[in-house]
């Protein structure tokens, strides 16, 4: 444990300090060039291949600890850092430099009546707290994206990654020193204490945004407490809605990429509706492939008449995030009821229609309310590298601010301006 | 008193009434086109046009009420609805009509190297709650811009306005009905219980967004409480600041006017910072101006030592939003100082610098973290009509989502569209 924590038991007072030194630094980091920025970053990437050896010593240390608390197999995997993660962090550092700034840009500016230029600047949010699980690599992540866009950043990492943690800030403090920039840039809260996250969330007069990375638990806890802004996703409940007007043969090629792709992660489809002219002939082509996968198949009545291997669904189904190789499936009568149940049971994060159809894929567009909203596509390429944002921080289900992939952009806001030569209001 | 509440005395289940019916309202307002907003806006107006004695009778009552209870001058005048400002509620319809709907925009539709289409379509936020204080004819024009760009709207208006209020909704129904609209789209909270106002806070899973619209104590209260995103600005001290390089009759007339044109609004000037090498001559010229005018002076030291009228300012000047004949002048040493300053304690409303160096003027614009920041140019031009927004809902000092004057766009968000042609993740 840091010694400023040592020498003040006071876990509040520690972290309004590293809240007022995140300010102060924020100030510095809003007028710095990209140049510099971009500077700094290669210079943790660096920092970070030369102190490998380091970064693996602590990493062990963790998995060791780990291994004695009974860490299971999945979150020891998250925690560890391969020679082939650390160089997948270095990697990213340098893929971020080479993504164009978004701070300073000026758009709209124009003439009003009165004489006076009116125009909007993009800026950044200023200082962003990161509350992350177990994997040590979004500590260079999350922290490069926040630099690039000109962001203070207080990091707080999962517990069982502290050491790793540890190495890691080490690299990026020296980065930020070598090119010059105030090392309170990226702050570290540097001590496993719970209270520290409660501290964190309550520093409303000094971070201006919380996002949080992790599971549905850390989210909501985040949410709930927050009397800061939270960009966050909770759920990614994501249908694929296959019409009568669909070319069926797409229809079973998306939606079995859309839940066989990946099962893990956010964008992956948790419920398939089908219209009922068609569920005959795209049941029959595609639970054969699900079964063959290994998915599980949950269904409503027709599903269950239509396809032996259903198991009936039950209410609880169609409002469940399963992330794993299980898929509930309901016969629909038309587009309409299929809005109506994404309306229902949905999460806004990512929902596809699949139809020749343009009328209803322009309704399905229009009405369905989600962050994304796709057609003819699998849901799985809801993700920002897939976008062209670069690298993404997470994917935001909020309907104010960011909404989607968050890259960049994402990490800033606009303020307006306004260009007088003297003139007063009349 | 309505009758469903009668018929109900759990005000918690009325207002989630209320939701879930805006709810389904939002969905039907989400696809339905300009012209039958417009439509919509046009016969609202005609029915307030027709509804006039109806209108003022009832604001008659709210005023004998008001009278009854003690109300000062100044409230009575704000809950009072002259024939102009029936006129005005009008007029504004009609102006809320001709603005361009900003609800359907695609940018950015771009391929991505996958083959998907990738863009972002401007859609309404969703259901919208409005909490706002005595003046009815917001009433109107907050129901007007949800109207416009597509959202659904709860309005929870005044205790002491509530006949008015009841009758300009009757307008406003009768309007909606006349498009075919749902009359839901736009709700009103008919009771004076105070409850009323704690349940519309805790309705996340059916209001998308609150904005509160009033005195300070109101934005208080409704972000200590509300789970939903809050829209809302709380305080606007805002500073002009005269720099050494500033054509000094150009800061004076910008300064004179920041304060004196409008005491009561968020866009009035409460601070003025003048580099100390133009502070006397500053002071010799707009301190007669301002004492002509009624304005009490309070300074730091130096300006005390300057001007005879000035009486010393304490820490708490500094911070106050005074909203009257009244400015605090302080010198200051350099630029740093003065956006060291306004970082302190500013609001993050409007700030603007007097200066004709160009390098300075470029840092204010880029470091001082405001809504608004301006050059050479009185902050009380910070408004949506100024701005080239048409009409606006308020001004938000938020970090998040819209920032400055509020109009329709402010009002809407953006979700991504994905288009492709049975595209699967590779």
């Amino acid at each position: 444990m840091n010694k400023a924590i040592e020498n003040n038991s006071d876990i509040t007072s520690y972290i309004e300090r590293l809240g007022k030194s995140a300010k102060g630094a924020f100030r510095v980091l809003s007028r710095t060039e990209s140049g510099i920025k971009n500077r700094a970053l290669g210079a943790i990437a660096d920092s970070i291949d030369q102190s490998r050896s380091l970064i693996s010593e602590a990493n062990q240390k963790d998995l060791e600890q780990g291994r004695e608390k009974g860490l299971n197999s999945t979150l020891l995997d998250r925690l560890a850092l391969t020679d082939d993660r650390i160089d997948a962090m270095a990697e990213g550092l340098h893929q971020i430099m080479m993504l164009p700034d978004p701070v300073g840009e000026i758009t709209d500016l124009r003439f009003q009546p009165s004489g006076i230029q009116v125009g909007q600047m993009r800026v950044p949010l200023g200082v962003i707290g990161i509350i992350y699980e177990s994997r040590p690599n979004v500590t260079v992540d999350a922290a490069a994206l926040c630099l690039k866009s000109g962001n203070a950043t207080i990091l707080r990492g999962g517990t069982e990654a502290i050491n790793s943690n540890q190495a890691i800030v080490a690299c990026i403090t020296a980065g930020l020193e070598s090119a010059g920039l105030p090392a309170d840039a990226v702050q570290f809260v540097d001590t496993t204490d719970r209270e520290a996250v409660g501290a964190l969330l309550g520093l409303e007069h000094y971070i201006d945004v919380i996002i949080p990375r992790g599971g549905k638990g850390l989210i909501e806890r985040v949410s709930q407490v927050a009397r800061i802004p939270v960009i966050k996703h909770l759920d990614g409940i994501c249908h694929v809605y296959i019409d009568d007007y669909a070319d069926i043969d797409k229809g079973v090629r998306v939606a079995f990429n859309a839940k066989t792709r990946r099962y893990g992660i956010c964008g992956a489809m948790e419920t398939l509706l089908i219209h009922r002219g068609v569920a005959a002939e795209t049941l029959s082509k595609l639970v054969p492939l699900l079964v063959e996968a290994g998915v599980e198949i949950r269904g409503c009545e027709q599903v269950v008449a239509l396809a032996a291997e259903a198991r009936p669904a039950t209410k609880e189904d169609w409002g469940t995030e399963y992330l794993a190789p299980l898929l509930s499936i309901r016969v629909v009568d038309d587009l309409d009821a299929a809005m109506a149940h994404i309306a229902h049971y949905g999460s806004g994060h990512t929902d596809s229609i699949v139809t020749q159809h343009l009328g209803r894929a322009k309704r399905f567009i229009t009405e369905v309310d989600s962050s994304s909203v796709m057609v003819n596509t699998s849901t799985q390429f809801a993700d920002g590298f897939e976008y062209g944002l670069g690298a993404e921080i997470g994917i935001s289900t909020n309907k104010l601010h960011v909404r989607g992939p968050v890259g960049l952009k994402g990490l800033t806001t606009q303020k307006y301006i306004v260009i007088g030569d003297g003139h007063i209001r009349p």
